[in-house]
């Protein structure tokens, strides 16, 4: 009988989860909660909420949302918070220096609803009250989602943002007619494994000297980060591109050993 | 220069009218006129707000939207709130016994734009937060609008309800892309500069022995050249890269030289 009180709880597919990072008021949060749960969205994961979690703000706000709150999670940072997501859609109101491409609310609807069809897990980062999403967070995504709004007033609250996603998923629903990037046989890779990768490359950038050379290190960093997820890869590329990176500083490592 | 002023203040059209019906709190109405400007919608109307008018907790919650705010006009009921309107829908959460057309926000904002072009003065009403609209309100507009939503939890608050339909009527006059892909200030790279890219990658990989450990060179190397041409790098990356390749194997070449 263990694990049948979740199922009971929840009726609903969780949906593509629901990112919030750092969210700053309890309110916001519930708001957001009571938004997903109104369109069928159940899996919420905050970064360092601001006032700690939980939050009876938070409570109060969702409206009985609580198969939504109860159920949250916390973590540390945005990467733990996505490491096993396959696919991420970081949500900005404004233009960024990042080369990715930028979905409307709509056409990211339709392609999550294909993307989570096909198994994979799906989610959302919405950013601070105040500043948004990071650059650094950003670059953790493979896509932009920009509301197409009356661009003298483009600011959504953190609810709001919330609800024209989870609205947009809602439809659709009915919709099938997904935008599909085939990879192969095999999905995305986890973001975990991303994450591995790029820290590898950093730590061998690092030893050999390569970001000694740049006083811009962070902007460098942030630029090659961004190809590689770009790329959008498999687990099996991610393990291959490891393979790469070793061989490449393979002769470096052996060399400074004996020192 | 009477007038100017007001004039200035408003470059929207104002789009169809919101008309709130005994709005109980500032905190909604503000919520409401913020979620309409972010939509290009200006003209909101209030009957019978239960805190009065001005409302200061109304303009703190609408973040700025004071050109909506300051326009706000107050009524003492539904049908002087309408009187001057030629199209009027009604938006519920449920089913009414009263026999009139039921929309889909996305349907009703097609509507309204086809109306709305053609001259006609159109207006949504919505309900108190705790119960809605009456039927005597419901009875006077010519149709309703519900949103397909979780039908286990489809009440929305009065800001959300009000964004909904404001952001399918700026939808329905978008002509944005759907998926924009930029690539900042520059193009996709020449696909020579790919190619030397990833001929370069190839060489060093092959003098690192990287080739030598596989019986499935052909395979590996598209393998590699697939990751690398789907990240479709700019000008700026395939340079960035060369860099990133050329520091890791460095110490292999400064080695192999003297051999």
């Amino acid at each position: 009988m263990s694990g049948t009180d979740k199922t009971k709880q929840a009726p609903l597919e969780p949906g593509p989860v629901v990112v919030l990072v750092e969210p700053q008021l309890g309110e916001n949060i519930g708001a957001a909660a009571r938004a997903m749960l109104n369109c069928g969205l159940t899996a919420l994961r905050l970064v360092r909420p601001r006032d700690g979690w939980p939050n009876p703000k938070a409570v109060a706000a969702s409206a009985g949302a609580d198969i939504v709150i109860d159920a949250a999670t916390v973590y540390r940072n945005t990467a733990e918070a996505i490491a096993d997501l396959n696919t991420v859609y970081a949500t900005s109101a404004r233009r960024r220096d990042i080369v990715k491409p930028i979905y409307t609310p709509e056409a990211a609807a339709l392609e999550m609803r294909g993307k989570y069809a096909a198994g994979q897990k799906v989610g959302i980062l919405f950013g601070r009250e105040r500043s948004g999403l990071s650059n650094h967070d950003v670059t953790q995504a493979q896509a932009l989602i920009t509301a197409p709004l009356n661009p003298a007033y483009s600011s959504l609250n953190l609810g709001q943002s919330v609800l024209l996603i989870a609205w947009e998923w809602m439809k659709s629903g009915d919709a099938s007619a997904p935008i599909e990037r085939p990879t192969g046989d095999s999905m995305p890779a986890a973001r975990g494994s991303v994450e591995l990768l790029l820290n590898h490359l950093d730590d061998e950038l690092d030893a050999s000297g390569f970001y000694r050379s740049h006083n811009q290190r962070p902007m460098m960093q942030q630029n090659i980060r961004n190809i590689f997820t770009r790329a959008d890869m498999t687990e099996q590329e991610t393990q291959t591109l490891r393979g790469v990176i070793s061989k490449l500083a393979a002769m470096r490592r052996r060399l400074s050993k004996p020192d």
